[in-house]
């Protein structure tokens, strides 16, 4: 039986506007993150689209998305499973800086490399970083050697694909309906998976935010349709196209 | 190992200000309710409480007093779970009815035995009743057999103490603590399982709207310490006091 699964990035944080790296750091949604969250639910609702259940990452502006576009559906009471494995890229020891002092201190060349390359991660969180997240109680029951301290793209996958496997393909199954709200890189590090999308070619690809992206899913939660995954968003085509580029150029010029 | 058990009944609802017989009925919050939710959280963080788990009803004001109190609280990230068998009273057909409408139908003394009495169930709700709901999507999964028409105090009891066995009772294992968010009824029933109060005595206790109970439990979940239970409201106490007082008067004059 094939079954549906949404992906929803949030939108703006509150750290967006200072360009900072952000990572782990908790910053919350901007007013504008919240209008985007809500109009992705009224979206969700007008498509016919009714989430079974929904998961999110154990970060702030994942989960005010989820609540804030479920609150315009009348699906507060969904049940709700969160994980860190659905959390953001950790951005290790860049966390909290902003990109012209990361390029100022390490240059423009590296800086590029530790964002979009696959697998270079950047330099590990230092215990005295002023926006360590790692001591954050959410993650108090994590071991050491699980608790990330910097995160290159291949290290998602890596830590995101087991949950997918055993917790929300676990909910799809019987043909139902799953919302994932999550960030920018964990959901490319998903939407590589699930599109075959090489280690070379996910580097150009940027998921729009406030933008639910419809699959289809088989019976093994293989897309039934491969596309590219912009024709999977709902909404309008043009404003979804201009959005796309908008995070492109904030991807080039600024931090994620 | 003891644990905290924390109940939370949410605020002033939409309904409220009407007189209406709300039952399963999901009216929202009003803005007073909203206030008093996030009040809620501030004195639980005020007080040092930290919730490691969170259980709501299905409805929306139990939820969204949940939502806003953790967010008061900086603890939107917790695990959450949700179930029926926390719902406030089904009214039967006195749904979306007002007490004088109510009262001219079927007598004063019929309604408040309905009201305050033990184990008189209000009539079933009708299928065309325009606030029937149990129709409502949340309910889908429930067979008929389960599924309430109508509920006395001794049928909330009696449908929500599994849960408690089951789901909270588990929760508080390895002295953790544990946020109930939920309504007026079924604190009631909780609260008279907990603090063995008779059928007779049980119709005189209101719970406080707003205003978080804490209970230190032993390791078989009954209170290390027997008070009454506007003696357990974190808070200013004359403030509850005359919150306590409202909420009788509104129970006496009104519907709840």
């Amino acid at each position: 039986m094939n079954s549906t699964l949404i992906l929803l990035r949030h939108g703006q944080s509150t750290w967006n506007a200072e360009n900072l790296f952000t990572g782990w750091w908790d910053a919350d949604l901007s007013e504008q993150g919240r209008s985007e969250a809500s109009a992705a639910g009224t979206l969700m609702a007008e498509a016919g689209l009714r989430p079974d259940v929904v998961h999110t990452s154990l970060q702030t502006r994942a989960i005010r998305t989820a609540n804030l576009a479920l609150d315009a559906m009348g699906l507060l009471w969904l049940p709700v499973k969160r994980h860190w494995r659905l959390n953001e890229r950790h951005y290790g020891d860049l966390t909290g800086q902003n990109k012209a002092d990361a390029t100022a201190r390490f240059g423009a060349d590296q800086v590029k490399e530790w964002r979009r390359s696959y697998d270079t991660p950047p330099p590990p969180i230092a215990d005295d970083n002023p926006h360590n997240p790692n001591a954050d109680a959410r993650y108090a029951h994590l071991p050491t050697d699980v608790l990330p301290r910097s995160e290159c793209l291949a290290d998602v996958v890596t830590r995101m694909l087991p949950y997918w496997f055993d917790a929300i393909v676990a909910d799809l199954s019987g043909g139902r309906t799953v919302l994932v709200a999550a960030h920018g890189n964990s959901l490319r590090a998903l939407v590589k998976h699930l599109d075959d999308i090489s280690d070379a070619d996910i580097s150009g690809l940027d998921i729009p935010t406030g933008v639910p992206l419809v699959y289809e899913l088989d019976a093994n939660a293989r897309p039934v349709e491969n596309k590219p995954v912009l024709e999977r968003a709902l909404g309008d085509a043009e404003a979804i196209a201009a959005a796309a580029e908008a995070v492109a150029r904030q991807a080039t010029a600024g931090a994620k």
